[in-house]
């Protein structure tokens, strides 16, 4: 940590400062500059609190070096992880970009039954599929919830595909775990603490999507949670974040794809249906996380999506995404091989 | 709701969405304009879903009239509602302004009763202290949990005060709400859904701070799912938003206090210490929300704030909050009188 | 135009607001809602100012149907246009991706030559390099200024390549304008309305860089001053936007190239440079936009950016600019043949 | 300046950096840490540029201590400015609150000389209105120009008043200002830096508007261009800031009032009118800002809201005026003498 001391600060209080830092059992070390003194603290084994220099009137700011995060960092795993969902399928490292598909809610059998058989003859194993959905307005539809997540495991069963879908309450994770394959925290709980606890708990793999104004310390520190819980399986999920733009529903963050990579060995995969909010943007946005080195995608795709009872207009129609599911293997294939 | 067609729609498409409209159960009134036209949508008793028409492709956007809340807007309760806390202390509409202060979390039975035996010399009836505490990095203090509530409950009993706590997770409200008087619902849980449907059972009133990136409109509707589950007695408070500015910890929106008041019947407090994150700014803007409007104000204060386990930086010290306290009543009062 | 009322709003109301309408020359219409009234405003040619019934106390929103521009729109020009830059190199539409690229700042005559000899035998047309810069503060290196133009255009001569520079006040454009190809608005001057008035009346063709916290419209409007001006020659470039995120330097707004590429016939490039604001994410996110849609980028290069005047650290390398730039032409080969 | 390094950084990599840094005549000192190395560059007499370290590949970030303003800056001139306006108007340390009022907009003879007679009534000594206007669209209304600043010339001496008005370009300084008692430098043109070296070289004093998106740091950079140049009279005016909220047409950053005047000693005026876009919302504003510690508001006025060609719904109306005129006189009169 590097203590900023204000131009005006006098030798006395270097003194204490000094002596406060020698308290907490770690060493000063002065840095004179041309208008202002600052105080490295060496000796630390970890993170140390600001908060006992923060508040002197001498100091001007505080300066973090080591970061809020351990387990997630490329620095103490430089490999990169690849996460196993299900049996077979892999995501991560040099694994098979991985599409990820399904309605926003569960909205009954024939919807989501429809969805799964379209799906499995693209060659798309994994379903996502909200069964507990949250929104904004209590007057809005809050999805099936038990009864969707028995679906999911018919599902399962009748198609052999994965299923992925969001638990929005640490309480539920036990009985939403025992039938999917992969739990998802979504943007809205990125730092909902008892939750994260709570999936570090579960042996299921977990997609964490980023907050909509986290700031990628912050995301990585949640991911922390988990992995610090005991569960190594975190697959983070870039969605948008909220900006001033309202010409999209939220702004599509791709440059922190290549950024999270190097600093963290998690996967990172892209959902351009939450990040744009338009139909007509999600494949151009899904091609370009290929290249800009997404391990994956999701997208949001219903059979009738004018009659979807959440996130319509976002929605794929099958038709869209058996084209957009094409040019992705073309994309990927040749990102691959030839660039 | 209005839909709003591109300036090449044709004749046919308005009568497609006319269609649908009627289908719905509601009326279409066509709205002629220069460039393009637009078509109302009129008939229904509240919220209808713009997902059916936003996807259509003559449609450019659609356009909602009704809001996502209802019970939280003064359109359909004009009179501001009167919170009571505990038996007493009261908040909203005329009652007196209320100060509630406290540490950022508790960290021993010294330190927080030494703090309740300073507030009620100063004639502060409301305590806040964390025990349960959102922190971003699992590295850091998480709280002293169950032991916290119970020494609040010692702090109620031997001081008399009415204590507030923050809860994180719907299973602790239950065993929190027996202990404190007032809940808080954090800013990282304005949208924790299962967290506000909790609240609405309890009986206990509850703080709703602001999210961090949270629209007016969605903190007015998690109010709405508080009432909507049978509890009216919502505190709202700001506390600050995340903005591209960094000079401070988050972005003071003093502007929405007389706004949220003028859409809203509930009361309003701002939070000065999370808003700056700086103890130098929350004397002034502490002073300034009253004039904005505010109902009362909620400030960290801290024995030894150099020593604080989180938050240090925006505590007052006791003889800062003294005098930020006889200046409150001294503003609160002219302004009540005089201006 | 729509004027939506308060729920309390009476047939009084209604009627003075109409009254109002009428005196403007246009016709009201009321569409009868669950909760509340609207009216929309029809007869209008264009843009109507919401002026006069904003303010009124019945009113509750106005909602803008017509756009701030209109040269600039799809709408009225569904044809892509085709900028053409010096006598044949074309932008916009099916033209081959572009490529431009330069140094932040002319620093010297070897500096320049060295990169434009560079860029020549990478077979880039197109060389930028900045020679008034505007720089936050004023104890920054301010640029070359006339000796920078007078360098470029000795490039121009000796390498018969194009050359783009930043024009940052209207008493210069004249004289930069003989020097150089193509005039850039830089991203502080997109509502410099003088100079985009200036650039309006020049025949040269202009980049005009989105603003820091510009939205799409106020972009689009800022080049239809240009356009209004007699000048049809944009090219927009997207360089990322102001938010709270501070990882990277701006935050890359990719999803609108294909929205504004719907709502506007003029070519949109991106410049990931200024972006992301790190060297290691340029190649990632400049591939990115190739597949987003775009129709070129802006390179920063220097010969040594470990020296470089200004923005080194967001500067490619030579020998990181000549893979870079060989990836751009396999992958743009492969999204026009194979996409 | 501190140089941290990667945690996989070798002497060899500490070595190198070093010897840059003795090149550029400075003096490097080793700060090692728990997980990583960080460097200190001493010995310099002002800002260094830290291009030369960021980009080299042991380098995972560079962070600057000293500010890129020193003229505006308390450190180096404690004592706050006092700025004289006109002969007698002063404003900044403790000159009573200063009121500036007028329309956004000049749009004849007859709404400016009543508004201005009105004003003189208030004891209200500054005018301020708009000849040059800036608007985000060519279709709407851009001011009377030349004729709007004579029209100001005759307030002027036709009532003794001051008046104040924006300055779009720097060729229409020199003009302006020999017209006009003090120059206004709009949010838009915050980073024009041609048009802030013109107002340098200008005796008049200059009201500095923050950009839309400007960080504190930025704003006081610009204002250390006028400084530099050589005209030490600028008021610095808060106008609020661009975020993600939409409830107001921008957010007001009260909190920085009182940050920024601990960082500089220029004095800082509030903008209510713009900073929240509605009129209901302009008393509480204007009011809380003097608690802030404002040294003074500029408020819009017009004598027919509902006919005003721009910004209407935030103007006020006269009466209003009048009213919050004798609040603001109360308010200020109670913070001075009892707060």
């Amino acid at each position: 940590m590097l203590i900023v001391l204000h131009h005006w600060a006098t030798e006395k209080d270097v003194e204490s400062i000094n002596k406060t830092i020698l308290k907490l059992g770690l060493k000063p070390m002065a840095i004179p500059g041309a208008e202002r003194t600052a105080i490295g603290v060496i000796g630390n084994q970890g993170w140390v609190d600001d908060a006992p220099f923060r508040l002197l009137k001498a100091v001007m700011e505080t300066i973090h070096v080591t970061k809020p995060y351990k387990l997630v960092s490329r620095d103490f795993h430089p490999a990169d992880t690849v996460v196993t969902l299900g049996k077979k399928v892999r995501t991560g490292g040099r694994s098979p970009f991985l599409v990820i598909a399904g309605p926003c809610a569960i909205e009954g059998r024939d919807q989501i039954f429809r969805t799964a058989e379209f799906l499995v003859k693209q060659g798309i194993q994994v379903l996502r599929a909200g069964a507990f959905k949250p929104r904004t307005s209590p007057h809005s539809f809050q999805g099936m919830r038990e009864e969707g997540i028995r679906l999911l495991d018919e599902v399962r069963k009748e198609f052999g595909m994965l299923v992925v879908t969001e638990v929005m309450s640490p309480e539920h994770l036990g009985m939403i775990a025992e039938h999917v394959d992969i739990l998802q925290i979504g943007a809205r709980n990125m730092q909902n603490f008892d939750l994260l606890n709570e999936a570090g708990r579960s042996k299921r793999p977990v997609i964490l999507k980023r907050g909509l104004s986290a700031t990628v310390e912050e995301w990585l520190a949640s991911a922390e949670y988990i992995l610090l819980g005991g569960n190594p399986n975190v697959v983070l999920c870039e969605r948008g974040i909220r900006t001033f733009e309202t010409a999209t529903r939220n702004t599509s963050d791709l440059a922190i794809i290549p950024l999270v990579k190097s600093l963290s060995h998690l996967p990172v995969i892209f959902d351009p249906s939450h990040a744009t909010g338009r139909r007509d943007l999600v494949p151009p946005m899904a091609l370009a996380s290929i290249v800009a080195g997404a391990h994956g995608v999701m997208l949001e795709v219903h059979p009738e999506p004018e009659r979807a009872l959440s996130d319509g207009p976002q929605s794929l129609h099958f038709r869209e995404l058996e084209k957009l599911n094409g040019r992705i293997i073309k994309l990927a294939d040749f990102v691959k091989k030839s660039l």
